[in-house]
């Protein structure tokens, strides 16, 4: 079944359209969990990573029965060395046993050979001798596509044969994002040139619900450009960062859906695996907690299920 | 000393602006050497990362005398898993510990911690208790971009703390670059946007040599281009790949250089680290005559040295 027809079965059998953001920053983590591995490794990355790997597990544990997919960010695992991207790893493989959909966020991109070693880690394989062996072996990556087509389609080529997908960043959800996203191209927005170029590029993609193996990255911090992009690039799937924490409300993120109410899964990362800090109890309870809260948010906010 | 006045030493030093792209990808590895590995360790990834630092280190042998500057592509060691990784690591700190000036290319790109989070992998520290740890520690980091002027300064903050750089994206030497690139804004071109926002905002970095901390990738492929911005950005330093495999002349490159032949540093990687391939003989032997001769003709080119 093509990659984001899984997705979206999955977000339907759990009535969930949210992704969970694995930002293991270590000032995320409950600081007993992180001191018992530094009384047993030092304080050293290999300790951190250990932290950072239980303090993972334990998230899905806790989320698994309740959210469709997470989305580790690889940026808080490279900030642990190899360590921590040997912890990404475990922690990809881990969702995936516990039958989550996993997205990388990792926005990568190159060209030519380059992009194919990108797009051969995270979505497909590598021989080494007669082996063919896949190094991350995620679901979907996030990648940028400043390069242009050329940048995207070794992505799209090794998505097709391994059945995986990517989310282009088109319209992100900070606050500076407008400083180039939104500049006029003739009468339209370089984001939305972005939008068009990868729904173009992608077009041969579709799957059965109607969405390509290139889906974008829109924030829910700009409804407006949302709304408009919803209605433009029909055949994408969208991934949308910017609820909660960073200020979208569940009626913005909702207008990334279609009108069966398909094709977009809403980010939650801090908001999740951080309610600890707010609610006072165990880090696992409080993550259940507020993504069964975000869940019935977005469920009235769309309508669907 | 300013991380890009070090880099403007290193060249004059050498008189070389010659920067070689460690892109190991396993058919540019001579495959006695991956043979050798698999033999020890079977066909695996470890294996692979094994003769992949092997092959790193010799190159890093065989011109650490000739040239100032190495970039390893972080998407060939990514490709072979967290061994991968580990190899990147041990490369870098081989090519430092050589006197060779690290170029990180991973046109990383994000928001706000997760940006600060890259920035502390490649170019600062992370605290784990009371310790700060240098996961990666290289010279400069490639960048992307596209999310704007959030996405760039959690960078050059950590640059200026640990006396880093960073090269962000500008026109990229690509076929399909002009695709978003070349589109105009009013008028100017998207890349002129994206040059004039990295000077904008590093403005308050610039070394002994009149460069910021802030330099941009500018392909070779592209001379009219390059002029243009060599002209208008008269405080970045640039990276320019393109240069030969990719079809770009040493004329072309160097017109990247200011009037007193600094301000640049070009790339090349297939064309000297896989030099073994067209000459047949020793890689190292292989590399180290192509680098002379880029040099040469560089220097020529340019007419500094």
């Amino acid at each position: 079944m093509m990659s984001f027809d899984r997705l979206q079965e999955k977000i339907d059998a759990m009535q969930n359209p949210t992704v969970v953001g694995l930002d293991p920053d270590l000032g995320n983590i409950p600081p007993q969990m992180l001191e018992k591995h530094v009384a047993e490794k030092g304080e050293t990355l290999e300790a951190a990573a250990s932290a950072v790997c239980e303090f993972n597990f334990g998230l899905i544990d806790a989320l698994c029965d309740v959210v469709p997919a997470v989305k580790p960010q690889s940026a808080f695992f490279e900030l642990l060395g190899p360590s921590g991207v040997l912890a990404l790893k475990q922690t990809c493989d881990y969702a995936k046993e516990k039958g989550l959909y996993v997205i990388c966020d990792g926005k990568r991109n190159d060209i030519d050979s380059t992009a194919q070693a990108y797009a051969g880690a995270y979505l497909g394989t590598v021989k080494v001798g007669s082996a063919e062996l896949f190094p991350f072996d995620v679901d979907a990556l996030t990648v940028s596509a400043y390069l242009g087509s050329d940048g995207i389609k070794p992505f799209i080529d090794m998505s097709a044969k391994y059945d995986k997908a990517v989310f282009a960043l088109v319209k992100t959800s900070n606050p500076s994002s407008g400083e180039l996203q939104d500049k006029r191209i003739g009468s339209q927005t370089l984001y939305t040139a972005v939008g068009d170029l990868m729904q173009e590029i992608s077009a041969g993609t579709i799957g059965k619900y109607g969405y390509s193996r290139v889906g974008a990255v829109v924030g829910a911090t700009y409804p407006e450009e949302m709304e408009f992009l919803r209605d433009r690039l029909r055949s994408t799937f969208f991934l949308v960062p910017g609820y909660g924490a960073q200020g979208g409300s569940a009626a913005e993120a909702a207008k990334a859906f279609d009108k069966n109410g398909c094709g977009a899964i809403v980010n939650s990362s801090r908001g999740i695996i951080a309610a600890w800090k707010k609610s006072g109890g165990d880090y696992q309870s409080a993550a259940r907690e507020e993504a069964l809260r975000m869940r019935d948010e977005l469920r009235n906010a769309i309508g669907k299920y």
